[in-house]
């Protein structure tokens, strides 16, 4: 099942889309809840939930389905081997020492305010990064909470999956170490058009692309990842309690910005587009606009 | 001026401490409000607050002083010069390539729900890791959000201060390369007992100590922080707008458990004590529990 979190008026209404992907039907949620947006139907049996009157698609604003995360989004660093190389070699990496491809997890954070909806603008502010890049990336949703989950449990935790772009300021990564900064600029979180439920996709087996300005710069397979969604969860979980509503960013294959000589860093004007087979198409336009 | 939150009976309230540290003032808030600690008088005028009953601060079980900060709490690493040098030195820094001194603040976050109360247990689980070590830190509290803050505006921005012990996986630290993992360990982030409004102390000249079962471990005046308050907060606030009731903790000196040779972990039944000047002493006991 596909959900959105959408503005039709002044409101924010999470709905349910068709399967023609043409019309969306809001679920009666209370003001409250619905500002959570998907986060709201954690937990809740969707079958049972009242719908108000469908709307075409092409009538509403979509907006991220996740629009406000209840903590700092968890994201998994150099988890395709094949960026793991590139971005190695790129001379931004603090974690270089440790070898080209992790033997752990690397997980970091970004802030849930970087977080911006489909079509919505990322700014690029060029007094503070000169290397905006982008990183197409599958994302998971948990649904059940929990500590020391299992990896052969953990797939009973996740509520579903949605897409991010996890930008990054190549320069803010590399000039303070840790990534929280670089990862956290304002904006920096595109996401969506869509979450959908945990068994509307095969994340073992899933392509990940991303296209800037219609030429194609990622091409992978969930089959390459490193460490596995499982593998993941147990990781953080192990003495981390996961809640309801985290979101936890896989990692990004090969091909981005910084990995080509010269790199190619986002410009004013561009637009990166990321699809997740059975998801959707995630389109945001790059601007630069001085502080 | 000194605040707490602090629980009397079933419900959370926040007050104001009296000169001689024994009475504290309620004020007239929510339940809502309140459930927030003293980021719910964030912004408003303490003097126009109604005050309810005094209560001998000894009848209250005092809490955090911010239960669950907004968001992720903001850390600096390796902030004080002595310290910089025996953590580099420990083999637990994924950093250490880029230097033994830092040259530009190392910021990375830690989960809100690691924030517990003085008086609360550490919990030290063998099963996820077997080097758990203190850090004893002055924390920020930012008053007024913005973005672009400049260094010589930004004590503008500043509400208060607080203590946090930012207790820290040193094994998890070092496997994960980013420090999330090893900073976010559930209860790994004792704060309080109090909250000091901006006036109360000079932050250019603060002494921070700390001891383990009566033994002064750290001692440091903040005088010797390597990047000041201003500085820390113009480097976050460049890209990532700051917001009301984000908390910064500042670094710790040296004497952490790590820089002993041979390192001196955290076991069941040690306490930690951490007095900051003008602020207060947190106490937390450290207790092994499996999982």
């Amino acid at each position: 099942m596909k959900l959105a979190t959408f503005r039709a008026g002044s409101e924010r209404r999470v709905g349910i889309l068709s399967a023609d992907g043409t019309i969306l039907e809001p679920l009666a949620l209370s003001v409250d809840a619905a500002v959570e947006g998907v986060a709201a139907v954690i937990g809740r049996d969707l079958a049972m939930l009242p719908r108000l009157s469908p709307v075409p698609i092409s009538e509403v604003v979509l907006e991220a389905p996740f629009p406000r995360p209840r903590r700092n989004i968890f994201c998994v660093g150099k988890n395709y081997r094949e960026h793991a190389r590139e971005f190695t070699a790129s001379g931004f990496d603090s974690s270089a020492a440790a070898g080209e491809v992790p033997k752990a997890p690397i997980v970091f954070s970004k802030v849930p305010e970087t977080v911006i909806g489909p079509g919505v603008a990322v700014r690029i502010d060029p007094s503070v990064s000169a290397a905006v890049d982008y990183e197409a990336e599958l994302s998971v949703v948990i649904g059940r909470g929990g500590r020391g989950i299992k990896a052969a449990d953990a797939m009973a935790h996740v509520w579903g999956y949605t897409i991010v772009n996890d930008v990054t300021a190549r320069d803010l990564q590399g000039r303070y170490s840790q990534w929280l900064i670089g990862k956290s600029q304002d904006g920096f979180c595109p996401m969506g058009p869509f979450a959908v439920t945990a068994d509307a996709i095969d994340v073992a087996d899933t392509n990940v692309r991303c296209w800037v300005n219609g030429e194609l710069r990622q091409a992978a397979n969930t089959v390459d990842l490193i460490f596995s969604i499982p593998i993941i969860i147990e990781t953080i979980a192990a003495g981390v309690t996961l809640m309801p509503g985290d979101i936890i960013a896989t990692g990004t294959p090969a091909g981005v910005g910084v990995g080509f000589k010269p790199p190619k860093y986002l410009r004013h004007g561009d637009v990166v587009a990321i699809e997740i087979d059975g998801i959707g198409r995630l389109e945001n336009r790059f601007v630069e606009a001085a502080s």
